[in-house]
């Protein structure tokens, strides 16, 4: 099946190996894909992750060829295999498992592997012949995994923040529509899963637009303060030996450039090799997220339980049948898909954590893992929210009826009558009502506690949703 | 406030220390309460771990006598004092936090130095007075604390362990009660919150009873098979250094027969040392258990909701006044009560599994926090498990008709029917139902589709909510 | 780019779609494809999943054969579409997101549509024409998603049991080779990371056999008991409405028959429906191990630092260089992937806690993240274990020489010399040793405490890693 | 033990009960005693949190004086008892579980209580005596618990914010100062446990300061930005039913004048009524600080590891003895306690979050773990860095010898030679002396790669610890 022809050999310091000759990554590529089959998720899915590794070795190439180290020859083939890579091309390439040993040497040298081999065909030579142009002598140069790697990572969730912002603002723009909607839908508000006082069925979806409009000005803000801070120019360990004293305000000013992205050296690099304090509390905001959208979709599933034998206030669209057995049924199967996405992202976090616990002395060695779980809690949300939008919110219709009708027979209604006929009516009314199975309102009229015109005024939807001062009686 | 009087001078490697005059515990204890001052939560608030550890003490003692090493008049007071331990006695001499440095090295101290003390007064000496009976090397002598303590947090779990099986059983018992209470109370059944077909009230109540017999039976043989295996004997790191070959034998023999657990010798005394596996699936069991309330308590919230704007289809006993804003409202405060502790447990779980990983080499370090974690989780699930039965469980009661007019007026109806009018009229009629809003089984009658005969025969409860063969239509 | 001929269209309650002419799946998975676009994970990634759900589909046929409600035709179609099933043909026909809403639906239809249409072509019928043999009437027959779901799931874990205990097993073999190939190696045991007492090589490796080996023995008991309970035959809630009263016995003896797993019928079908305790605590077994993995990979990392400046008994496998700018440098890569697969494990266990703990009166609508979840855990442990062994643990080397001077110079030697020389003699030599920084032995030899012979003979490595019984002095 | 005289009957809507005559709470407190007795942490435990409910209940006092609602006598009587509060009095008297039911009621109601109490008896009457002044009608006035308790909540958070900025801040200070003091210290880096490359033991400890200098600069800002929108006026869900238009207003405001926090009116209140995302936030903050607290101490444990199996590179202070039977041993048991309470913050954490996602509909019911949780995270961080400073960070010294020759053993330092003798030369000198145990510097002389002032040159420290530009050779 394989020909002579169809591998080339390549060399480290362990030894040689064949690698498959069609492939752009090499030798030590092949050794982590070897040693790591693990999770099935290789780099690639995370496509701003490759990006991000394509802008800092060319961040790194431009510093390193204005520094004197890099030859223009060189820093042009590694220009031009760069920027294929953030065009999109090439992304199979990057075959590593997301979790991987190493503390991320194993994607490093995916991304030198495959950038030296793109520029060496760029400059007319083959696969493999890194005497021209060599993965860790030229593209890895002035660098350490352990500073392009966090770096990169950093980086790519930067570049991927707008679209997770947009797909948030899209679902609140979407709550917000059904806010307006339903304005005018009066409704038992509930507490504790009882009967509590009435509110609007706009006051509810606007609610959820506004809780989910914090995270979004949160996150909005949160992402620059968190992951702009990079510790490109440490080298090893921060102390940045072995690196040309220019080189690192060069080359963050050139990932800045390249990247739109406002980045700035790190103050402490000892520190920054190691801490894994940014993706702790990044996580932990998607985590708050995911815990809103996930109540949020609660919600959504008891205010549309029934048809007859729960809530029924909303109706979700039907998407597609539930039931092989039972017929007509259709399930809430959206907001349910979305409780789970909340369920992994709450299990991702943790994962994140005891890996961020795990650092030990000059670096984290968890840092794949942290990088995994961070980009996975993200498209999962992402995806989510666009779901929950496209599939479910914008198709919500209201039972109006069915909403007036439970506020009528609520006993919980009394609670706006108690300003006027008094708290121990109140309590006596709440308490015959319940009983007799009867009407808080027929009792307060068959006892001509309050005159219609009255009640008519006191149950106006607008009156009953707001303070409001108690008018003089007569 | 203090005269000289009131403190007694104690020494130990570190120097010297003033140690309160009428405490029984020593200086060690005293640097440790010094030193960690954090959860607030001392040993003595578990006492089946003090009595644990008064229980190792006297085995160890016992076995040291019989070899010799221990005279027979400090075998004695040391007896008596752990035989106080043992019925209650001096339990508030445990001072030091459960959280706390050393791998419970101050826990363990804080028994010798109580034993020790307790032991000298018997003697007639004064508190203090090492040289006539030591906390280490009489009462300590041939133990560890690496293998004393996790020993007697073992056979302190054991010890509580029949407890919490009461407990279970007792609220088992009370859910299968129900079970036969509400056996004729024909309901509806609801899947993703959706109409499902009916069942019985009872059939709910006895999958509860169901469940946590599961998780009773399981208990009942996983603490034994987990926990029986003891390290007393391997002293510093299991290879019983210094130790008499005759020891480990004697010492565990001593402490089952003390004891009445049936405690073994572990049979790799270096893996026993360090292991923490079986906290972990012990409290992974616990998590379980709470896991299975929660889920419960979750539904009789549900089931209770209302009483007009949910489903309302049981009653939970009013424990105290809902709302000071919202006359007669009252809640579910019981079942919202054991959410939370299982929500701890679940917390409790993770913190005890980080620490168990966070393990090195011939020790784990951590056990202190996993010992704190366990007996947290024992005594929050006993007691919320006592508080849910007493409190909720034994007085709810069945809103009877209103389960049967969900019933009756459910579309799920439709199911029951399906056989006998065939799969296209039933979605015909379901379709029909919910866009008229009104009943299945009038729209069943006007149609003619069955007679009254045959939906009474169909609908009786005992042919709904079991297997049925449909009979033959004439 | 499609012509008219490569679709096929198909119908159900909410419509029409067209469906890929080549594609066995139908429009419930097509409708499930285009509603879940969340992990990326598609039910073939898990083949035993696949296999279950053939095996179920295939015992329900045979039940229903027998009891005569599918004809002899059907049967046999049906019965030829699950055998390739289980061969492993068609699985990437099963397209689902392994997360989804409908507690499972999608998955049981993607089943049942692949299943149908693999059967028409076998009765040489066109994909999609379902007249003849129907996803719903017949491959379903009898069944819902909610009894087929949990059944297969469980089925498909035990189908895959053996090779995780197979992988397990070699795991422990591997350590406890090098238990006795180190056997004669002398080392220092550490607790609290602090020098303690000696011990051997070989029983610090055979320990790490041991703790494994409890848990190949709990995972081989615990599976059979948390998972051969069935739900088949409950149908959608349990009360096994519109099931024939023997289908159930039928089914679930032909599971167990067809699949050689010994399946029971739950005692219980309302219960089993909603109850997801067998999953947690499986999963709370797999985070067990993955914690003890863990810890000893900790071990493994602490035991290999250096080569200089760390402990360095033993030397792990290179299996990839490890920096760039460091020349020489090898890293503990594959231990450090074993503790990030541990993590994600925790992480997977949390998610499913979560989502046991969020099921709802009688079912439980997060059961396929649950199954995702405990899935993913499985194969990444075994994964692991595999990896553990194959490229670390058989290659695993002793530094000899430098365990026996780190015994030689430790100052925990004089715990051995403490029954022979005297605590106070023992505490004077070990203070004198650190603050001069000399060795115990020569300080012991210098002061004339102990002759050579007798040295000797303490010091012998039988006699310091056992309780030995203090020979008499002359 | 008790007189007819020793109790005072109360009453509220369940009926009547006995209160102890000297207790200041009433019956609704007892009830909430009597109905859970779960976690043994009373609200008393969080001084904070009793001051926030009495300055709640102040300013709503002030508040409906001001509007005319409250006469002059009663809040004078009011105001009594809240400064009394405030002043720390009777703090003993909020007896209630930190876990209960009913979303808070009982902690509001248990306020009510002891506040009416205390005003009675200023005014002149005897407790109990609630015709002159009432929990409810007086005290609770306008608001409702679901309003005042998340308001006392987020109160008493800010009020304990600057002690625990504080405790943060000197930690630190000591880890900055040690950094001072080891500036001088050379010693090797460790990447993956492995040798990497020289720093400073001060650039080490800097490292520390500056990570938790992150942190306490993060935590300064998102404590006012989480927590100072209140809710106060929103009453049953957010609609302010019942209350004067005016009330929310001018009760925030004096709120905010009597605590001395920005506390503003949250814009949303049927949002801010339910939503616990700033407690998710602020809790992953707290969460993330005890991660790197951890990591820090993690550290400490490898580097102070030994004397003589290990690292040693550090000295900790020594605080107990460490063992019975091993003399001499002292163990860092600071970093270890640390280690558990970020473990149990980890955990807290967790159970917070699983809270957070269980609201429902207008409110969140398990408000109370969640204040309980994040209290005791806040409590238990503080307390560990008061402990880990001033128990360990202050007294730690340097094995500065020792450091020093790891150093000049270590093969990391052909790193350092790497651009003078060349990468090939490099690795080859690496190599050599792994193989024969021998330094790289006598290789490096042995061969006369380079003479002695060009090795003195590079390798002094200040040459090694940053990057450097490879001066030209001659």
């Amino acid at each position: 099946m394989s020909s002579a022809a169809s591998f080339r050999t390549e060399k480290d310091l362990l030894g040689v190996l064949e690698v498959p000759a069609q492939a752009y990554y090499g030798i030590q590529t092949l050794r982590a894909v070897n040693n790591f089959r693990l999770s099935g998720v290789p780099i690639s899915h995370y496509p701003k992750l490759v990006v991000a590794l394509a802008m800092v070795k060319q961040a790194a190439a431009d510093a390193n060829r204005e520094l004197g180290h890099l030859s223009d020859a060189k820093h042009a083939a590694i220009s031009e295999a760069c920027a294929r890579l953030v065009r999109g091309d090439f992304h199979d390439e990057f075959v590593v498992d997301m979790i991987q040993g190493g503390a991320g040497t194993s994607t490093n040298m995916n991304a030198n592997e495959v950038i030296a081999n793109i520029a060496l065909e760029a400059m007319g030579h083959q696969k493999g012949e890194y005497q021209y142009l060599h993965p860790n002598n030229d593209v890895n140069m002035a660098q350490s995994t352990n500073d392009a790697y966090p770096t990169a990572i950093r980086l790519g969730l930067l570049l991927g923040h707008d679209a997770l912002l947009a797909s948030l603002d899209s679902l609140i723009q979407a709550f917000a529509a059904k806010g307006v909607e339903f304005n005018h839908v009066l409704k038992m508000g509930r507490t504790q899963l009882q009967d509590a006082v009435p509110m609007t069925l706009g006051q509810e979806f606007r609610a959820f637009a506004t809780t989910l409009g914090e995270d979004l000005a949160r996150l909005k803000t949160l992402a620059p303060e968190l992951l702009t801070e990079v510790n490109l120019g440490g080298t090893a360990i921060g102390t940045g030996i072995n690196a040309d004293p220019r080189y690192q305000h060069l080359a963050v000013t050139r990932l800045a450039t390249i990247s739109g992205q406002p980045l700035v050296p790190a103050a402490d690099l000892i520190e920054a090799t190691s801490d894994m304090g940014a993706f702790v509390l990044f996580s932990g905001m998607l985590k708050r997220t995911a815990v809103k959208l996930s109540k949020i979709c609660n919600d959504l599933r008891l205010l549309s339980s029934g048809p007859r034998t729960g809530i029924n206030e909303i109706n979700l669209p039907a998407r597609q049948p539930g039931s092989s057995i039972m017929p007509g049924k259709v399930n809430p199967v959206i907001p349910e898909a979305v409780n789970q996405v909340a369920f992994q992202i709450i299990g991702n976090d943790l994962a994140l954590t005891i890996a961020a616990e795990g650092g030990q002395l000059q670096l984290n060695v968890m840092e794949p893992l942290i990088a995994f779980k961070i980009f996975d809690s993200i498209r999962l949300l992402q995806r989510a929210m666009d779901m929950l939008r496209e599939h479910c919110i914008v198709g919500i219709t209201a039972n109006e009826a069915r909403c007036r009708e439970l506020v009528e027979h609520s006993i919980g209604l009394v609670t706006a009558l108690n300003p006027y006929i008094g708290y121990e009516n109140a309590t006596r009314i709440a308490r015959i009502a319940l009983e007799s199975g009867r009407g808080v309102l027929e009792l307060v009229r068959e006892e001509g506690l309050l005159d219609d015109a009255m009640l008519d005024d006191i149950l106006r939807p607008e009156n009953m949703i707001a303070p409001r001062l108690v008018p003089l009686k007569a």
